[in-house]
């Protein structure tokens, strides 16, 4: 089953899809990680570490085996023994190919961690981040746009996803780039309301790109590659399994500046993504919902043990990674003294200082000095018996 | 003005009405006690500081400025002189007699801070702890029992009323004495839901216990006065003004183990009781709802700016003070190979462990053994052709 990298790699179909997909990188590089992507399931941190500390192209003939190479860096004899056994099955230049040949037909595109549209927050995964990215739509728009994370149940209510709706399109209207994942309910609803107000979305998906998963989406898929992309780690043609969704989550964690959860259930994998954005330390927001809404459950759970961020607007959003903080609502202290004045003045009985001084438990002096500022203020009025409140 | 202490506190009706209200008592200190409640408004930290350091009835005779009294202690001379000349324009016997009798007369009682059924909690207010409380009720149903406090907003929705009645349900019918404000509203929905199940309830007036305020509330006030008791620290016949209401605010959330917020607008008045509970070093939760309702608004905010804990059932209230605590729920992390396996095998299509090796991106071995796992679980079934998922 062993294939040597000289096959893998030379097959003289190779080159040719590479550089018909992307003509402006050299072809090696993107025969080399479109290699890694068929051959590491997503999230294999011995793949990013072998490629962080040999090249994506030497570490592809570490993978393979072949023969005479030495293996120094942070991946032990044992793990990458481990390693190789899972990838060499998976060797097969034509699954390459058809990887290359699948997105070009579909007009994708293969992004590598150098391009300006790979998203930086991606970085932060480490020997977990993706090796590459197939993607479909305005890539250029990508470039540069701050971005939030948007996810929630697919099992929403309309509270949930007319929540989501505005958020995202308040976000959106604003540069603000909202990224999700494309399933039903709460992901939708934020996808949709970017599109709504021209604004930029992007759909990371579980299984490629050149499917669309749930198939009742496939609208608004072709929607979001107009205003925005569909980006996947794994090549198209690849099922959407449930690891896949797991893995999917953390690019989505990772790419916003933040991650909002509007909706989930007490067991949702949106506490999955939440989860990933912790690790990452991104800020997590949640919105709260009523309490005996099952599908708030979640957010609650997030407040209580995750120490989530309540968030109620697109402006609290915003204020999660520091932008636009509002100046805290002020929240003046009134003086208690003329508080206490004003509770001891009748609107009808006129009350002269030597009652009202008993009446609010001050000195008379006290009281003198401040029916002198109400009258100023025309909260308080002087008549010859006393004093009244001003009406009006 | 000015009276002697002799003329305060010598009346000779003034004993006779206190060995009425409280014959188990020393009548000095009961008048002593009423004459304050009548002298010093809510929260006065000057009468505090004086009679913590001269006690009740020697802090009476220096407020009244007796002759040839020495003051030692914290008090500074002018914070006294000012302190007496907001007190002295009050001294009048026939008020502290009005006070004693008009609460004998609504078969109230007077606690002082010697009682078993005085809330222990008070005295963390330190100086501005009551100085009497003015009570109505099953008085001696109130020692002991742990107390939680929720309050809430006047203007409250369907939502949080049923909210704040199942919490303060659960609560009470467990021996929790359910504390609040005797408003209408939240306040009003746990006394009643309190009552429903037979608990104890406790409502704090801002004026006095001989009048219902909101007069609406005058039946719900004699059903708490039969399960629990109403309690104030102005005397009978005291108006319930703004200032009171905010001072009141601080006995309940002092009085209970902590507090809980149900629903309260932006500028609630229930956020003054959060921040005296915060500032006690209470345990604040609030209850959140949907953020498109203005009711939840104060809530909202004091999860965002209180750092308040959300609570959505009364098992979370009890966590607030450590009661009961559930164990984290087990969220078990799936072991990922497992999962992988998983989602390469078929429900009718079989395949061998070669086939389904590079499917899920683990070594063939790593697959068997997996396989065998499965097999014994009963989620996978080997056939002649290979494997698939075992139904059912």
């Amino acid at each position: 089953m062993t294939i040597t990298t000289a096959r893998m790699l030379d097959d003289d179909r190779l080159r040719p899809a590479a550089e018909r997909l992307r003509p402006d990188l050299d072809p090696a590089e993107v025969v080399a990680r479109a290699a890694w992507s068929v051959l590491a399931e997503p999230g294999d941190g011995a793949a990013g570490a072998l490629i962080a500390d040999h090249g994506v192209h030497e570490a592809l003939r570490i993978a393979l085996g072949e023969p005479g190479l030495l293996v120094p860096g942070r991946t032990g004899q044992r793990e990458l023994t481990d390693a190789q056994a899972r990838w060499q099955p998976r060797a097969d230049p034509r699954a390459v190919r058809d990887a290359l040949e699948s997105c070009r037909e579909v007009g994708g595109r293969l992004l590598t961690p150098a391009d300006a549209a790979w998203p930086a927050g991606l970085d932060d995964l480490g020997d977990h981040a993706p090796i590459a990215l197939w993607a479909r739509g305005d890539i250029e728009a990508l470039v540069g746009a701050g971005a939030v994370s948007i996810v929630g149940a697919r099992a929403a209510t309309p509270y949930g996803e007319s929540v989501a709706g505005e958020l995202a399109g308040d976000l959106a209207a604003s540069g603000v780039t909202v990224i999700s994942g494309g399933a039903y309910g709460i992901d939708g609803a934020a996808h949709r309301a970017a599109l709504g107000v021209g604004g930029m979305t992007v759909a990371f998906l579980a299984g490629g790109v050149d499917r669309a998963y749930p198939i009742g989406h496939q609208q608004l898929f072709d929607r979001i590659r107009r205003g925005g992309a569909v980006l996947s780690e794994v090549p198209c043609g690849a099922a959407p399994t449930k690891w896949r969704f797991l893995q999917r989550n953390r690019l989505i964690a990772a790419a916003g500046l933040a991650t909002v959860v509007v909706e989930a259930g007490w067991r949702s994998g949106s506490l999955n993504t939440a989860g990933h954005a912790a690790a990452l330390g991104r800020p997590l927001g949640a919105v709260p919902g009523p309490v005996t809404s099952a599908a708030s459950a979640g957010c609650h759970r997030l407040l209580r043990e995750y120490d989530a961020v309540c968030v109620t607007t697109a402006q609290e959003v915003r204020e999660l990674w520091g932008e636009d903080a509002a100046p805290a609502p002020a929240t003046a202290r009134e003086d208690p003294d003329r508080m206490r004045l004003l509770d001891a003045l009748s609107a009808r009985t006129p009350r002269p200082p030597e009652d009202l001084a008993p009446r609010c438990g001050l000195t008379i002096e006290r009281v003198r000095s401040l029916l002198g500022i109400l009258e100023l203020e025309g909260t308080a009025k002087r008549g010859d018996r006393g004093w009244t409140q001003a009406s009006g």
